[in-house]
């Protein structure tokens, strides 16, 4: 059985195709390989002291050889502007135009216009302007046209050929190359530099991003900069995780840009002796994503939880969302599927999104799991199922839903005699960093996922007009989610035990993964609900989470369950604990038990820990949702709900960006201020006293009200929080 | 039920797994990647009068990341050479070797080597030299490592990971980068330029392929070349198939060649008034095949003809065997399989078989047939079939069986409910050009390059040690080819019908496709090969054949059973008239029915037909295997048979190529000569009288003798040739 949301998604989704732009001119490409592309390029500057480190899954590549078309009315002939990335012809009504035309007419009536192009090197992409024929995501594209000629002239049907609709992004000008893409930069200075002979120690103020700039550079012999996220790592030049070796031979004085952009708070720059360097700057490097959201509060230190995890979230926003900055580099699912949350609580930014699902699924045949691991490929599906709740977006389901069903269909095809997923050869079972976590048997938390990804196929297919499909995902899903809870669901702990290992439900362990997801899934009964908050949430006997990526989903569970005063105490030991070690962004794992350089530590290495890791920010995506409580409640926005708390907070106020526009909420503990630009919300609020500012102010009981939000209306309740 | 000749494969596979060389460093490649991209840049070289003219079937594209691994004993720690195409790491037993090392030293003993490799726009490629540590097909590959670390830096076993031995060619030194393969030109001039105001006419004497080079080209304006493989078509300028145009402004004379090569005989230069060129020269561009092969006869048209053939081939073989020179220039499946054939009997080069080959298939998924065309898919995997029984090569084999599976299986699903293929959306039902010719229903034609793709299937599952599969395939074609005899059998026709449409076969239409396949496929009984013979092949009703390229088959058929004189009578007609017609390469069509320009014309358009096609060289072949009468018998000549037929002439005598050393025949109607450097060898003759020579030669009855060659020994036979 479906959750009533997800039923109500089936009903909903043929309202929300949006309608793309058709005006503007701009580059477009066969959909999803830029993406592939653009991934290749950014996951291929992962460097670790010198080497190159490249990721250990397979990379996709390019259509290189793609048709467009377009049929145009042209009410009067008019001159076009034909840029191109590759190697091309141009064909009016199905006639080449001789060459590689620059500029052509296009007569005035009905009529085709068709482009294909071959680029083995980057992307085949074209961009056209007149003024009505323009090329935009509406045109047709495939990678076989099939279009043949028999021996008399005549041009057979391509009746066999795919055509799907263009992908595009923001280059809006011919001079912007989709192939010549950069991130914007912009100078900063050190704000203190500790000199010595032959060295020099750069601060750069807080963790970082950019390009390092040498500026006066003279003399002959090599320099070392070293790079630390910590000054310790800065200046351990033998197991700093960056550096660069340069070999200088400068009569002249001169300015040297480092080639590669490192993540660093410090730099450590030693030079031969002879040699002088005059000071350092940086290109600071950035994507040119635009806030919409925002959070305050009363308490002090929750605004600064909430400013670093946005400036965390920023710098692993790039071409792709990111795990970390410093290290990897990567674009990971599970990471990912996090950023995407906080995305819609800050950004809001589509395109990103998008980038990074389509770079993360690549191409088909599916050979391995999303990275190699079984847990990412199914967060992949939940990461679809999210964007589409909070976007209302049908258009990136249509065009993908083939890639979903080979991914889906791998899974599938994966499943033991149980109808259950374990672990093969080559697949790895991550599910958190833990030490002596055990990933053995069928692990109840993968069933989970699976179960979900599952719900997201159905939903799918029904937007992909695939009536079968959906009917096959849905009892696939209804059938595996009664096999979870008839396998793990331990009665007397009231939990979902972790594993069931040659047949036997791992009785004595108990772990959280899959019981806290099981709550903000919805999966659980009332009182199951109750018995895992108690016995699991609540309970320090079960094993501790130590990364800011599952206390992410713990965190929420708990939320989920109205626990915000509990979780508003955790955020502040948890991330308020970064801060007081002097942290500028938030951490890939912090364990409060470690002290000293134990918290540089990771992966055997001593400064092989992430100090800027995306799911170090999730505070965004808790304090958006559960305290200001905005969430949608069917795709896009067209319902959404406003439920406020407090959690001990005096007052908060904040933004909420939807499609539509923004949501604002205020609140304190006697006053309630909502102004919205979205479809139709539901403020849901307890009061101890009668709240008044609104004659349409209803009780549902037990002191809880609630009043119907509607859209550009400012709201101002009155009452008396609990 | 598989024929005698399958079974026997089956046996004898297992010995011939010919040893790779693993001496000589040479640059190495994900196998079957640099095809893919060579197969890219050259078949996106077509133009039409200055248009680019690219294929209309998917192009795939190559890994970017590869992971190049060995494990070496070395004798003494050595220096050892690193030349890499792409960003790469060098890792020695797993340790990273900082930056970009292009020197590195292997310590004594036994350790392991690996590179991993970036490379976006041309393929990952090493070249690794010391001297005992080099790169060569020996190594192992995979484009997805699936090698991961732990929190605590453990790193996890890649038992999930599929290793492939590396792909390579001829790039034997570090300078000889893959990504800059040039063939090889040779300047040339014309025989014959006849000179007008602005305007030149260059006659080259023959088919021939290059560059245009202007020699001392001056003045301001444009130059117009227009190529020719008939006068006819260089002075069109208004029709010509190909041309360049110039706009140049050179003050001082200048020399310019053309930035692609082109085919013609002829080539007309008109310029602007005022500018001035001082002559016209090419770059003959060829690929650097060794001819093996050799046949010389006392019929001087015939030897003629060889001669022809040989040239006609020599300029289709270039980086693939491609399908014509002046127009495509692509690789065409069934016009490849021809060359592979011809291939055999003149230049026996394995990696331009191999290459073609793996240049069609490209990869997975598979989206439509190759080249679009049906009978072009099964056309792959009979030069899968005959490469092996040629060559011996299983290497091949086990490498790409993936890829045949995967290829195989879209066909079966592809399959109606009554088990056949017809044309679906997208798909082209060839067969060949003649006009009228119906593509509807089921094809008989079709089913039987089906029925032997299976055939091929079941050999190369076995080779590749997939019993299963090859149990799977033997049955598949056996139930394929029981079907298609009572389905298209006509017993009173004695023949296969065309087709089955509507559940009908189409008793009224015999075609000769379907059953001259029969007859070489060994489908038929004796009987039904005498009926076909009569019935189909020698009966003028039954619709003549004018393309070279079903002439081929056709010819073998009628070989196949003995027809040696009629044949050549038919060469001499068919080819011979041609070359009356002043051919100097053989043609795409011919129609001796057909008169002047109307010689040129193909495709609706004036020029459009190909006067040099590969399809046209047939004769090599024929001649090869059926006259001088050679042909393996085993896979790579183990065992094979001579059985000279003089078809009319006064003697013969030539080479065939075999992978230990070539078979050397002399043939008079009183005198046979045999020596041979392959395996055991049969040579089967008539004879009038009692053969003397050899105390070896046995009578096998009807005035048929025959005698076992041995390697090496020069044999001699008195006898009287019927």
């Amino acid at each position: 059985m479906l959750s009533k949301r997800l039923l109500f998604f089936y009903f909903l989704f043929l309202t929300f195709d949006f309608a793309v732009n058709a005006q503007t001119a701009t580059w477009i490409w066969y959909p999803g390989d830029y993406e592939v592309w653009l991934g290749n390029k950014m996951q291929n500057r992962r460097t670790e002291r010198g080497s190159f480190l490249p990721p250990f899954w397979k990379l996709d590549n390019h259509y290189v050889l793609i048709d467009f078309h377009k049929v145009f009315t042209v009410p009067v002939a008019e001159e076009v502007e034909v840029h191109v990335e590759g190697t091309y012809n141009l064909k009016i009504d199905g006639a080449a135009v001789t060459g590689f035309p620059k500029k052509i007419t296009m007569p005035a009536g009905v009529h085709k216009l068709s482009l294909k192009v071959f680029n083995q090197s980057s992307v085949p992409a074209i961009y056209i302007k007149g003024k009505t024929v323009v090329s935009d995501s509406s045109w047709l594209l495939t990678f076989e046209d099939k279009e043949w000629i028999d021996q008399s002239g005549k041009v057979s049907d391509q009746s066999g050929t795919t055509w799907l609709k263009a992908g595009s992004w923001n280059f809006n000008s011919p001079k912007d190359l989709p192939s010549k893409i950069q991130l914007p930069t912009v100078v900063q200075r050190a704000v203190k530099v500790t000199k010595k002979p032959q060295s020099m120690l750069a601060d750069f103020g807080r963790e970082s991003f950019g390009f390092i700039r040498l500026h006066g550079l003279k003399g002959k012999g090599k320099v070392g900069i070293y790079y630390g996220e910590s000054p310790e790592e800065a200046l351990s030049t033998d197991s700093c995780e960056t550096l660069d070796n340069l070999v200088v031979n400068e009569v002249k004085k001169r300015d040297t840009v480092m080639e590669l952009s490192k993540a660093f708070r410090y730099v450590n720059i030693q030079s031969d002796p002879g040699m002088t360097i005059d000071s350092v700057s940086m290109l600071y490097e950035y994507a040119d994503v635009k806030e919409r959201g925002g959070f305050r509060c009363s308490d002090e230190e929750m605004n600064r939880i909430y400013d670093v995890a946005k400036y965390t979230l920023h710098l692993n926003t790039r071409e792709f969302f990111i795990d970390g900055i410093k290290r990897d580099r990567w674009i990971w699912s599970g990471d990912a599927n996090q950023s995407y949350l906080m995305n819609y609580y800050l950004y809001f930014d589509n395109p990103t999104v998008e980038r990074t699902i389509l770079a993360l699924r690549g191409k088909d045949p599916v050979t391995s799991h999303i990275n190699t691991i079984m847990d990412y490929t199914f967060y992949w599906f939940l990461g679809i199922y999210d964007y589409y709740l909070y976007s209302g977006e049908t258009r990136f389901i249509k065009q993908f839903y083939p890639r979903m069903q080979s991914l889906m269909e791998y899974c599938l095809s994966r499943r033991n005699k149980n109808g259950m997923m374990e672990g093969l050869a080559g697949d790895w079972v991550f599910i958190d960093w833990a030490e002596g976590l055990s990933k053995k048997g069928e692990v109840s938390f993968e069933q989970l996922l699976l179960a979900r990804s599952l719900e997201a196929m159905a939903i799918s297919a029904k937007i992909a007009s695939d009536a079968e499909g959906a009917l096959r995902y849905e009892k696939l899903a209804a059938e595996l989610k009664s096999k979870i809870f008839a396998t793990y669901w331990n009665e007397k702990k009231q939990a979902l035990v972790h594993s069931r290992v040659d047949g036997v439900p791992t009785d004595s362990l108990v772990t959280r993964y899959a019981n806290m997801f099981a709550i903000f899934f919805n999966y659980l009964t009332e009182s199951q609900k109750q018995g895992v908050k108690t016995n699991v949430l609540l309970n320090n006997n079960v094993p501790k989470i130590t990364t800011p990526y599952m206390r992410f989903y713990e965190l929420e569970a708990l939320c989920a369950m109205g626990e915000q005063s509990y979780v508003l105490k955790e955020m502040k030991d948890y991330w308020g604990g970064m801060l007081k070690l002097g942290a500028t962004s938030f951490w890939e794992e912090y364990n409060p038990s470690k002290s000293g350089r134990e918290h540089l530590a990771m992966y055997g290495r001593n400064y092989g820990k992430s100090l800027c890791h995306a799911w170090g920010a999730s505070p965004i995506y808790l304090l958006g949702k559960y305290y200001l409580g905005v969430q949608p409640l069917t795709p896009g926005y067209a319902t959404y709900l406003v439920e406020p708390q407090l959690g001990g907070l005096q007052w908060m106020e904040g933004d909420v960006p939807t499609p539509t526009g923004k949501i604002s909420v205020y609140a304190s503990t006697s006053q309630l201020k909502v102004k919205s630009n979205a479809g139709t919300g539901t403020l849901r609020f307890t009061s101890k006293s009668t709240p008044t500012g609104s004659a349409a102010i209803k009780s549902i009981g037990n002191n809880r009200y609630e009043l119907q939000l509607d859209k550009g209306v400012q709201y101002a309740i009155t009452y008396a929080a609990q």
